[in-house]
């Protein structure tokens, strides 16, 4: 951070620059970050507010789960999705990988002069259609707007409130657990880049963006014989993509991670687009897929209820958490070789969430 | 709305255009719209979560309740204040003026590149400052970039938590009650201008910007005999100032509202401003200020307690609620002649919150 005097873009990017950004200016400076067992400072995918202790609490009360996100993307509108439905999406899946059922979102939305109304509906319709598929209301809004020449496209900021039985953190895995990818990586990215340069990779590359509650909620039940659950970890490996959700689980639960290029999921165009573009897929954004981790022996039971759901079709385990490597990433090639798999430094490639 | 084909400034500030726009494109294209008595249509300061019947639900739980602001202010920073107090202060008064404690606040900021490190670092600091001063804590955030010629300042968004025993609503006046406003009207929108434009009205003139639980949990506990509160609405008079915020509770409550010009506190400097640049003081947005409702013989023991507060030490009994001129809002004159406080129609001034 010193030697920085303003923000750069690699600031948002979801690697280092993010992370010494948000420690060093944020969390430093913020004296209460928290009001239950998951508060600011372990920067998971939300947070949890104590209810019960803040009422009358005698009983014992499910958690309530909360997170929010800014969405910027450009442009708006891509091959079968648009912000809208990223925005819900995004903070659905935010709470679902924490194991919260969705039970309100709010919407604050800042838009400039001169965009079309045409297009700003079709926004609502999309955020509508996605939390209708959920089930989650959207409960209050904010409308602001900019002149033209102060910002060059829309910005829609969710906010949403869940509640879980059992919160599912990012930092609980353990050595032996079997990790589940539930589709194929760089989908978003790669068709959203395509979109916007020009390209045309392929005619059937279409952005990811899904909300995930209904395919994951079917797996939260699964217990071991002792009644615990048999999930121990989610999240969705959105900015820094599949590498940079993997590198964040690693070092917060310190176990190492092993993943096997053979098994990772991922389709011929938004490969080969990749290697002609020089792009690493395990560090491109994705939408719509959850990195699960699961005890070994639900492992087969847990992918075939994913796989069953229209989102998960393509599910497959990629690897596995070991006691060696402790907060390392490392995946064993198609040829058998063994190599890194790196925290994403920068913004690689153009902001897609 | 038929006439517009593309977002003008007026979409966003607080007037008529405003309400069109959320009713035709937002309100008509949501399905869900709540999960507790307060919805999105209820077009209130926050919306209110029934966590009792989510949860098992056997006793009478507290309201949860929530509200979102997306805060665009230019420049970020202005005369004893910046964006991160107002963004703060802004979502603890709407959570306030629905009779809820904060319980907690998310935070999610978009920066253009460029933007100074240091500056950015003193936004995080005021807004945990207003923070502390409640006692909220920050629990939960994200941070996205964005490219220098996409975006001219920092834009950030702030949800609140928050629980009451009884929410009070903007619809809640009856005829009889007297109306309290907390401070003298404009300060927030007069100082941002006089700062921005160059103007030298006052040396003395600063924001207003304040976070208000601490004055205003102190009258939510006024109850008559019966035990019924005594307050019977609140609202915060932000976007669309005084005039704005008096009308939406005459329409919503079906009251007609008189205020009387000469109990109206406002500051000289801030008089003669407006009168030098004709802008109507009652369209000013305020962002310390709150209208509180309440039952004519609790009034003189409301005023004492807010009085007694450092935010509300100008408070005063500004009108009453009348049987008569349903959903209007008169103004005596200080030269005794009755006119019409209209709804603001247009952005009259610079956006300011």
């Amino acid at each position: 951070m010193s030697k920085d005097k303003v923000i750069r873009m690699e600031h948002g990017a979801g690697g280092e620059p993010m992370q010494a950004l948000i420690r060093d200016l944020i969390l430093n400076n913020i004296t209460n970050k928290s009001a239950g067992p998951v508060g600011l400072d372990d920067l998971d995918d939300g947070a949890t507010i104590n209810i019960a202790n803040t009422m009358d609490g005698s009983k014992k009360c499910d958690e309530i789960v909360i997170t929010t996100d800014s969405h910027v993307i450009k442009p708006p509108f891509f091959p079968d999705s648009n912000i809208g439905r990223l925005a819900v999406s995004g903070t659905v899946n935010d709470l679902a990988v924490m194991g919260a059922a969705p039970l309100a979102l709010t919407c604050a939305i800042v838009v400039p002069e001169g965009f079309e109304l045409e297009s700003f509906e079709k926004i609502i319709k999309s955020m509508n259609a996605a939390a209708e598929e959920v089930g989650v209301p959207i409960i209050a809004g904010d409308t602001k707007t900019v002149e033209r020449n102060g910002l060059d496209s829309i910005i829609i900021n969710t906010t949403g409130i869940g509640i879980a039985g059992d919160v599912i953190r990012d930092s609980g895995l353990c050595p032996g657990d079997k990790i589940i990818l539930t589709g194929t990586i760089g989908d978003h990215g790669i068709s959203l880049l395509a979109h916007r340069e020009g390209f045309d990779f392929s005619t059937d590359l279409v952005s990811d963006v899904a909300p995930l509650w209904n395919m994951i909620r079917a797996v939260i039940p699964i217990r071991n014989v002792e009644g615990k659950p048999a999930i121990s970890a989610m999240k969705d490996p959105t900015r820094g993509g599949l590498a940079g959700a993997l590198n964040e689980m690693a070092q917060k639960s310190g176990t190492g991670i092993i993943i096997h290029q053979r098994d990772l999921p991922i389709k011929e165009s938004v490969s080969s687009a990749c290697e002609m573009l020089g792009i690493d897929p395990l560090e491109v954004a994705n939408e719509g897929k959850a990195i699960i981790c699961v005890k070994a022996e639900h492992a087969e039971e847990a992918l075939s209820i994913i796989r069953n759901h229209k989102y998960g079709r393509d599910a497959a385990i990629i690897g596995e958490a070991t006691d060696g490597h402790s907060g390392k990433v490392l995946m064993k090639t198609i040829i058998g070789s063994m190599r890194y798999v790196d925290i994403p430094t920068g913004d690689l490639i153009p902001r897609i969430c």
